[in-house]
């Protein structure tokens, strides 16, 4: 399967070639920087010595690149990969889209938060959350990869939305995350010594992720659901924890929902359900595929919280993509996705 | 003023050393410590070299030591100030306890939280919380110093429960504190390898700061207050960050919810009205007494948001200390606190 | 080929099932630990949870152990392996030990930098650092594996030792290590708020790994070589830097230099050559089996300055012993070593 | 006193504004700023909110700035202070660079390393380590304030260069720093993924600290020194640990070194002699004007090892220069720089 990276020199890239490069059934043809081509990924990112030292091209070629590719995907900031979108349109080849451009079903919600106009509406698309979505995913010409905070979020109270168990009116959405997911371009709030030592929250009531949230716990519920989310940088390189709480209906019992885990995710190779009382350490999935969730009952105030951890790079970006991958072209699902969560 | 510091070899304790021992009207003339009696303090903290080197003394004399002082600061485990506080009753000695003991006025709480019996039931005490209980500490024979995240907590939401802008059930705290917080005694979750990279939140539903936030917004809204609590482990060394999560009560304006800050903290030295849609950053507190405090209203979902920071050391634990002596000892409040955030 | 893990609960144990489970030629059939005997690895290490749960024996049945496997690797503290060692003996086993207790030719030295008397002297046994004594593994019956410290520090001037480029009576080497080469044990030294944002040295002129690397210089040279070895703590978990300085003995040139490089390691895959001038980076090998090495002439001191990068937990302990476990079993030497860095 | 700040937003510039505020003889009454001009500082550093909120001026007043103030303190890029010392000549006003352009006695070695053309190059200066060149300090019109790396290293080693107890060919310098030192620019380098859990080191054999350390040794000792310098970069905000490397001279014993030790140093106020054998840690003078240093003889190499520890933003700059200021101006030399180390 031949398979090129758009924008492979931010951090999503360059895991996803470390996933990519180790894919049994992959050949990377192209990967492409506009701010370093002609240049080898390995001057870039000289982890990648002697390993994988192949040539950043530009992406002016796209239609050639996708003419050679049988998925391309697109790790640009939003708003460029609608272009890449309409330029494949009529190409056989599948886009994985790792940013925002395809994740919404009414792209006016994506006008509204990402404030740019979305010139791709009638893309043929789904929302790339395999543990949700995964037959759709399977003939999708377009996947909008979910985004890092949402993959967290959305699976931690899922089941719980899925089995109308909370009332989804109180949901507050808490979390936190290593600053990689804030991308390789040098800014003061990113610095070693700014960040070191510090703890903040950000885009409080604004965060981008939260329409993504909502649409899948509308998907999942059937009811408009409006949320909390608060995003905070934690001054480390990798990880998202999500604190979650919602207030339980009436009568519904611990054992509802463990069972409501239990019987959404027990299959699912990527979800650890640590269970009911249980903590999930971001450490404990670093550079895994793994979602790590667990849940706790509050009786004095009726209100259920799930922690849910993931590495941001890997089941929030580039693991999640290769995840899709595997589903829409066939192959196991976790094929070149069994690496062991790196520790300490 | 003669003061002593029971309990002298842990953070809170050498925290308190820092900061008496610049304070223009204070003496210090005994520290103990039980597993380094006999030893200089600065073999215990080499920092403190030719600066401080005063020897570790043993409690077991507490009788003599209270005789000698005008102010002793306890700085020991819960359920060993207790002791100290009977055995010191009858002198003249004023005692500032920087643990649980003596934060509670209904004794049968902390007995449900902490797990020990109470055994100082009637002890003449007030919550050492200058800027809520001023007054009362002001006479105080026994100073019950409020906890680092009960600290930042209650501050954050003081104004909106006194003048009953929220509802009070809705309360949701998500706390996150730098590990200093957890003392100086080695073990696994706070052994480097295993902290670093790493988040994790702790004791859901359980943390003990829950009662003793929900006695304050009692005190300040009049109406009984339980509260969903959830701490966090940042890896860093010190500062709070508390995320407050609040629905507003109906017709409450973001203009009303400004003016109570302004109102109640307006005169505060130490407490940093940031406004709101602003962010507090625990690195702009470290090393300080302030709790910067900004706050946002969340339209959509008709919340607040109130975001405070702290040194977790400071104005949660030594600083406050110093402040509420200050206050009974009738000097200038802010004496021997005028130390600047240390930056970056 | 079946494999056992003596000790396999502190990291580097941890690390060497992380490698080993991905072996495609192993199956791990006994793991150790007398600290938790009985207890499911995954208890201990959360991280393997759902994908390695084997239960931990005593090493009170080594010798069924050591019968039922083809090799044993003894993860344990210095001064234990040689009991194994004596009871495998007279078995087909072979063993692969991380500790110093078989890394030395004359036990003399082990003895008087251990304080521990050596039991084994008689040992049929080869120091086990692949670049320079690989034919020697390829029979041995116990493989002393090379420590941390050492491997970086011994492969650096390996070839200018070799050669003879330079003065051994004037080699210091300043090594620094990230701090899971102490273990996972917690102690106040490594207790995160002490180590954090905190740079010491320690061990200067008595580290044990100081004889290990004389041994090695003195094998490649043929002279008596005695040495400064330094090293320090970093704030952080994984990764080791040599800085290493000798006086280049005279009409030595770069080029020359250059040349002894490329002569001994042009051919190596586990030594990346970043050349002349360049600037090794931990992050550039952490969680690969890479040695990395630049070199730099100071032409004002007619000094060579030789850098090099490892991942302590794998090239300095379980991955090099993977590497010697593949060379002494006859497979391809990178088997299961073929994990890319972990970056960012 | 009045002082001024050119160049007050780096860190150096910072932590000089927070010294000076708390110094009881000065009023700062101009600070300058070239990219925020006609901000407040507090904008910039909101760690100042409510504390000093000064508003920023450009230093194209310079001529006015010199003519109100009795001391202006630079803290801008090297080959920038000669502008403001030529522009200043002719005023009563002294100045104290923490740049590099008033540090060599010889200009055209500052031309060879800086890469700048010496423009004031008679300018009457001093080289500003007051426990070297106290003397000359109090009557200097321009103070050369020593840099960070230099300040270590020159200490470390002067007692040993001055008595000619060591061979100063054989000097090594193996230094390392917290990256608050390389400013508050962000850059890929210093961006928190990429520094974090990482350590390499850098310049080689070329850094700019080099001369002037060979500098203050032929000053010491009589001779012409070349030494090796090699810095480092931590993976943490603040501090220098040098590690320095000299062969003793023959018959030198341990206690002659450690009487040369004692003499230079037993009555200065901010050298901490911890001793032979012993280990200085950056975190023990964080935050503090102090410079611990330890020693190590290694027997069997015939080499001293000795160690020292600095804050590299205060004795390393700003509180250097803040003491240098004092012996000008005729203060006690400690006055505003009693700050203890901040710990942990």
């Amino acid at each position: 399967m031949k398979v090129s990276i758009i924008g492979a020199t931010g951090y999503a890239g360059s895991e996803l070639i470390s996933i990519l490069y180790k894919h049994p059934e992959v050949e990377i043809i192209h990967i492409t920087s506009e701010s370093h081509t002609g240049k080898k990924i390995s001057e870039i990112y000289p982890h990648f010595t002697n390993i994988f030292e192949k040539e950043l091209e530009s992406l002016n070629d796209i239609e050639k690149i996708g003419a050679e590719s049988d998925f391309v995907f697109v790790a640009l900031p939003h708003g460029h990969a609608m272009d890449v979108g309409k330029k494949l349109e009529n190409l056989p080849v599948k886009i994985i889209d790792l940013g925002a451009d395809y994740r919404f079903r009414d792209t006016s919600i994506y006008e509204e938060w990402y404030k740019v106009p979305h010139t791709h509406k009638n893309a043929p698309r789904v929302y790339g959350l395999a543990e949700i979505y995964r037959e759709e995913i399977k003939a999708a010409k377009i996947i909008g990869n979910a985004g890092c905070f949402t993959t967290a979020s959305i699976l931690a109270l899922a089941p719980l939305a899925k089995h109308r168990l909370i009332d989804t009116s109180s949901i507050i959405i808490d979390a936190k995350s290593g600053v990689s997911g804030a991308g390789r371009s040098p800014k003061l709030g990113n610095h070693f010594p700014e960040l070191y030592d510090n703890f903040k929250a950000y885009n409080v009531a604004h965060h981008r992720h939260t329409p993504e949230i909502e649409q899948a716990f509308k998907d999942l519920s059937g009811e408009d659901v409006i949320i909390n989310f608060t995003p905070h940088l934690i001054p480390m390189s990798r990880g998202i924890l999500s604190t979650c709480y919602a207030n339980l209906k009436e009568d519904i019992s611990a054992g509802t929902i463990d069972a409501a885990f239990q019987k959404m995710y027990g299959n699912e190779k990527f979800i650890r359900l640590l269970g009911r009382n249980a903590y999930p350490e971001t450490k404990f999935v670093r550079g895994s595929n793994y979602c790590d969730i667990a849940w706790h009952i509050d009786e004095r105030t009726r209100r259920v919280i799930v922690l849910s951890a993931i590495d941001n790079l890997v089941k929030g970006a580039a693991g999640q993509a290769v995840q899709n991958f595997n589903i829409a072209a066939g192959f196991d699902e976790s094929t070149a996705l069994d690496r062991l969560p790196f520790y300490p």
